[in-house]
């Protein structure tokens, strides 16, 4: 006999004779002539009630089974006569396939996070997690679709680099060299023996390379791994994560700014229609305001706000932030969250950014002070988008890299793109680990991610 | 007026009084009262010629125009007069948005692909690489697809990593120690003042992570980089890689052969529908065979032969090869060449490898000599697949860790996911870059990725 995973026995529309499903019991409980088991196979949130009759000659295996383990049974799926479940499986045969020690960490109680975190190659088995997972699963084909359906190019732009885009202070270095015993050559590392013949890294972003992409294909997008090696212990921060990141030939800020808003709206829409069950565990269970959320964001044309405005509100604001707000910084987080949360209660675009603040490739502005940046704010996250209109004017990039004492020739690929038919263009990065924290309420970024990497943690 | 792409026009239904194109302009060639412009915006292989009568006000800027040069394009999209295009462009106006240098090198003649690597950030420019990498993009989503149509979890598992999948000898160190000051004790390196508080490297695989998804989630699969630091310079090798790797709770070794063959089918089929132009391309210029080679993957049934045949058939060959085969070695690829493309003609699986060859993950046969290993092979390719079903008896794995000197300890959750609820599963790896060689005929793995890295390459 076939297996039927349990997310098709659910919602069935009729009894069924014959089926065998396989799963792991999440509780067992017994009457006097019945036990009652709770099958779950990960296929869906909803567990499949299994009745099995004390009568029946597998009844032995029924008796052994405890939670953890993993059990074959065939039967027939039959209306349910409790309440909570339309189907239930009476059971013909019992097979245990794995048992599960007595010490399985995760018995019927609430875990804390933090113990779970401890046992994360387990808590995919918990409700809540396994709910996120399938969350961020479907979330990362929503990506892929929403570039899709736009007629974007997805590009495998390279994980170690030789670039640095933000800054090298951040970065992990990737190397061959032998720690106990480093190469040098008068008194320095010598890189010539490493793996690439000199300093390599892992990226920070992708879009240096995208933006060689987009003045060929037009619009793409990248979506993999990006790491900083940034020391901090916060509920925001992993030295591993992933980001989105598209780039549009022939388009300036504002077209940007409409696709940012158009992701998070069309993300929001399909999350809701594609993962209803485990979007609503956590409406229930995690953040009571998440549905009011993400209605607001599917509902509500996004606030475009210049920097000098944002800064304003934030100066007369009845507030009083940890940080002041002073014109020529950037936005605290706590500023971030005022503007979105309190102020305008939606999200926010706030643009056109002080030059001294931003990257040398951000595109600066007929008033020779700021640069066509942006930056996407949403309620309960603060920046979940940051991007910028490209420089695309050759005598203007490299006098601003000039400036920032940037070495042309570690670029010397990056202007080429300049030379040659260089058109306005325009991206952003999108943290994806933001937008599961957006559309499921876990507040710590380590619990949206299957293993994350932070100072002193690398297990699993 | 908005913006229209080219692969929007190229198949019109009927003439359009007023169209706006942006792209880049491949060749121009005049007559005496017309200029002729072939123009590309990466939107699909085919160009969209333009015919600027010389009477237009913007002649000028027609005459200025090189290859190269990025241009914006009004008029009327109307019926072609000359033959080999449906549709032309009556040019109204033309402005010139980025001129190309002189010395851009993409001039119409041919390139070698060897130059072509050399100026990666601009090779997407020519009709080869553009296909080449939408062919890419297309692929990737016919993996998301496939895999999501089957009910799939997508996990991203870790790229940075303190387990050693393989062997640690080819990975990548990853570190934020100062290689010019290594602190060290007692004359080692003191890795508790890293980032991670440990050694730390590149991942290998992400499959001893994703079987602990599977035993929560049942089916699910990774996409993503994976790292080698082989110092070999082959047509084969990249020290960055991208790879897919599936794992199936209660999956046996045939189950994961059948999602082998129907996977790589899937592909096949996905792209011919989908790519149609762009594999024409290759089918045309790159590899004359091509077609028959994919025809011959959809229309096959995947012969399945266990490992002692395969060295018989090899044994008994009337060929010389480098290598003599011989039973309780790894087969080399001109072996898995000889029996797909010489023996067979079409793909074959090579299933229960001896135990000595193997990973301690894979599971021992009743044999006791043969592990539950498969390696697909497909015709001018050789392996696209490794894979195996994984000892899921807690007994036999640590026995076999013991015999490796594998350290216990290290892989204590792994070990754990066979005291509760262990269950039958399966995986494999594809290597995502073998696939685009099969559906292309490029025979050298630089040219499938953006920007490759080799040993002693890390330019882009």
């Amino acid at each position: 006999m076939r297996r039927t995973k349990i997310v098709h026995l659910i919602d069935a529309a009729h009894p069924v004779n014959d089926v065998l499903v396989k799963g792991w019991v999440r509780t067992r409980r017994d009457s006097k002539n019945f036990s009652f088991i709770e099958l779950n196979d990960g296929s869906c949130l909803k567990n499949i009630q299994v009745v099995a009759d004390a009568a029946i000659a597998d009844y032995d295996n029924v008796k052994r089974l405890n939670t953890g383990a993993a059990v074959a049974v065939t039967g027939r799926l039959i209306p349910s006569q409790g309440s909570g479940q339309k189907w239930e499986i009476q059971a013909e045969g019992v097979t245990i396939i794995g048992a599960a020690d007595e010490d399985y960490p995760l018995q019927k109680k609430r875990h804390s996070d933090e113990f779970l975190r401890s046992i994360a190659h387990l808590r995919p088995r918990t409700n809540k997690y396994g709910a996120a997972f399938r969350i961020r699963s479907t979330l990362a084909y929503a990506v892929h679709t929403f570039f899709r359906e736009r007629g974007f190019t997805c590009i495998h732009s390279p994980i170690i680099t030789g670039s640095d885009c933000e800054g090298a202070g951040e970065m992990f270095r990737v190397t061959t060299l032998d720690l106990n015993d480093i190469p040098k050559k008068e008194g320095k590392v010598d890189f010539s023996a490493d793996f690439f013949g000199r300093e390599a890294s892992l990226t920070v972003s992708g879009q240096l390379e995208a933006e060689m992409f987009a003045m060929a294909l037009g619009d793409v997008y990248t979506f993999g791994p990006t790491f900083r090696a940034e020391n901090s212990n916060t509920s925001r921060h992993v030295a591993e994560f992933w980001m989105v990141e598209p780039e549009m030939a022939f388009c300036d800020l504002a077209g940007n700014m409409t696709l940012g808003q158009e992701l998070i709206q069309f993300l929001t829409r399909y999350i809701l229609d594609h993962a209803a069950d485990d979007i609503d565990l956590f409406a229930r269970f995690v953040d009571k305001g998440l549905r009011a959320c993400l209605d607001g964001i599917l509902s509500s044309e996004f606030v475009r706000l210049p920097y000098t405005e944002a800064v304003n509100i934030l100066k007369t604001a009845r507030r009083k932030f940890d940080h002041d707000p002073v014109y020529g910084k950037d936005l605290q987080s706590e500023h971030e969250r005022y503007i979105t949360e309190v102020h305008f209660k939606r999200p926010v675009i706030i643009y056109d950014y002080p030059m001294e603040i931003k990257p040398f490739y951000m595109r600066v502005n007929d008033d020779g002070r700021t640069v066509a940046a942006m930056d996407v704010l949403v309620p309960g996250i603060g920046e979940i988008i940051g991007g910028s209109q490209r420089e695309e004017r050759l005598d203007v990039l490299t006098a601003r890299m000039d400036d920032m004492g940037l070495d042309r020739r570690d670029y010397w690929w990056y202007i080429d793109s300049r030379r040659y038919g260089s058109v306005p263009h325009s991206g952003f990065g999108m943290g994806f680990e933001r937008v599961m924290m957006l559309m499921t309420g876990i507040r710590n970024i380590r619990d949206v991610l299957p293993f994350p990497r932070t100072p002193g943690s690398i297990e699993f």
